[in-house]
């Protein structure tokens, strides 16, 4: 070989190393996230992930410090006409009552039965624990896990008529994928039950089950002849909402967040808990304002109340993403 | 330049970057278990390790559910004369008692003062918990988190000298390096509590504080005048041990594990649910058979009593590490 095939050699092995080397550091600086006009609020979410992920700027954090919490219902998905979980509870009573004649005739499983949204109302937070127990209690979670999966692969939205899991916010899955292509943790930190969202949450959102954090039932480890089962109990363990958030973001990561997103009053302590904390800091409320595309509501909605959240924004710097101003669009195509 | 120059500038920078593609890889082919001895119990995890990584073996287990799960108190370190924890516990009693000249006359507290290892036995388990909510309630998860990074840095075990977390299995130490090497998440998964592992198991085991699942108390989001805390309350939330574990394991990864390794009956149920999965599984035991390097104990011992789980090995399949046969070291090098 001369040494100029040798050169020729040499280069051609190098340029695959460059390559294959680049490859490892991932793609280019494409725009990550594409559905959010210009304007502050994109501008602060970018300005915040770069500033945290750059070690030569004071505001650095390390990559194992760089957590973000997500509140579900009604900041990763909609939320309306109701609660999806409730609507799947109600579907899961109806598809148990033949095997049941006497929830005809006995409150509140008569009222969904029966459609009856006064009765339902009128049962209030207890009837709705039952409801709860009723449907996803006495089963296996391998069980309640299949379930989740088999109607989430089924259901429709009463309204668009679409799956429950494509009525989710194109916007917020680009900051998911943004955020852990810059080193972040993403947790979802949802009063929602927790293996309710396990089932689908990886393909939907990208965050595994391990990174869920959610209310939940008590567990019995048990024995159905020879093999091992874990029952989901009729008895709450943890509710996972308002002062229970920085506690479940405690029990699980033991770490506190630099990042939270919510939109509800549900979520004022763990965004009060997040921005507390000492550096820099980042607390976002969704803002649904958007009739035309999504819903409109705030202080008033029995679903993602916000009210004493949203006056509190201003004084704790806390980024309010209007959904009509922000959002190029809302969901992602069909 | 010639084309001579070139050609060594060029092979000198290829020579850089096949040295940084190859860091950026990871060591190569070193021995990943030289504290253990050749024989079958090593053979058997290496095996185990490279089929469940090997995309072309019939055993191959995509990374994500390669999910390893580790008892602590005799497992991935010491627990003898007592657990740790519960030294820990006696010397915050001791350093608060000044305080409290009540507790000179107060069982089970006065047992402690003096050293009264009989009236303690006879304080039982209640004792015990009354001990444990003295000492660790009713401070904020920092304040906790602090003692307990203080005690680690100052505390000196009582037969060796050495600080606690020098007294950490070096075989185990090892083998979690290993696991990781190969794609598994580690956690560790103990009775002891969950936020006296968190300081200081990352440092020592390489096991972020989101990777450890233990016994907790109720904990309480409260403010301090302007500033947001978590309470630590005197009462239990949950314990983490015998059937809690598959539960523990259930509550925080969602996904069953494939390898659990532990050392006492606290540990079967745990053992049972890991290896009665599909596909396959490893279930470690470790026998504390080394009175000349470590301690000897396992039907008869009030620490890591192993007896059920024991007689249960051979049955489950689950591999009997002999300390004495199968260890060339038990702690690091000073």
């Amino acid at each position: 070989m001369t040494r100029l095939k040798l050169f020729i050699a040499n280069a051609l092995l190098l340029t695959l190393l460059v390559g294959a080397c680049t490859a490892a550091r991932g793609p280019g600086p494409a725009d990550p996230l594409p559905s959010w006009h210009e304007g502050a609020t994109r501008q602060t979410i970018l300005s915040f992930v770069a500033d945290v992920s750059d070690p030569a700027h004071p505001d650095f954090v390390p990559a194992a410090e760089r957590v973000a919490v997500f509140d579900n219902d009604g900041t990763l998905w909609s939320e309306k006409p109701t609660y999806f979980q409730l609507l799947f509870i109600f579907d899961r009573i109806r598809s148990m009552a033949d095997a049941h004649p006497e929830w005809r005739s006995t409150q509140p499983l008569q009222a969904v039965l029966e459609n009856d949204m006064e009765g339902l109302a009128a049962a209030g937070t207890e009837g709705l624990v039952t409801l709860a127990m009723t449907a996803q209690a006495d089963l296996t979670t391998d069980e309640f896990a299949a379930m989740v999966a088999d109607w989430t692969a089924t259901a429709k939205h009463p309204v668009s008529g679409r799956p429950f899991t494509s009525m989710v916010f194109q916007p917020m899955l680009e900051l998911l994928d943004y955020l852990r292509a810059n080193g972040f943790s993403v947790y979802i930190v949802s009063g929602g039950g927790i293996d309710f969202m396990r089932p689908w949450v990886e393909r939907v959102y990208g965050v595994p089950p391990e990174n869920v954090i959610g209310s939940s039932p008590e567990l019995r480890y048990d024995m159905r002849g020879e093999e091992p089962v874990i029952m989901r109990e009729r008895a709450m363990h943890f509710i996972n909402d308002k002062a229970g958030k920085p506690v479940g973001i405690q029990r699980f990561i033991g770490r506190r967040p630099i990042l939270a997103a919510g939109n509800s009053d549900g979520d004022y302590e763990m965004l009060e808990w997040t921005t507390a904390g000492d550096g820099p800091r980042l607390g976002l409320l969704i803002h649904h304002t958007d009739a035309a595309r999504e819903w409109a509501y705030d202080r008033e909605s029995s679903e993602g109340r916000l009210d004493r959240a949203l006056d509190a924004a201003p004084g704790y710097g806390w980024l309010v993403v209007d959904m009509t101003r922000d959002w190029a669009v809302v969901f992602p195509p069909p």
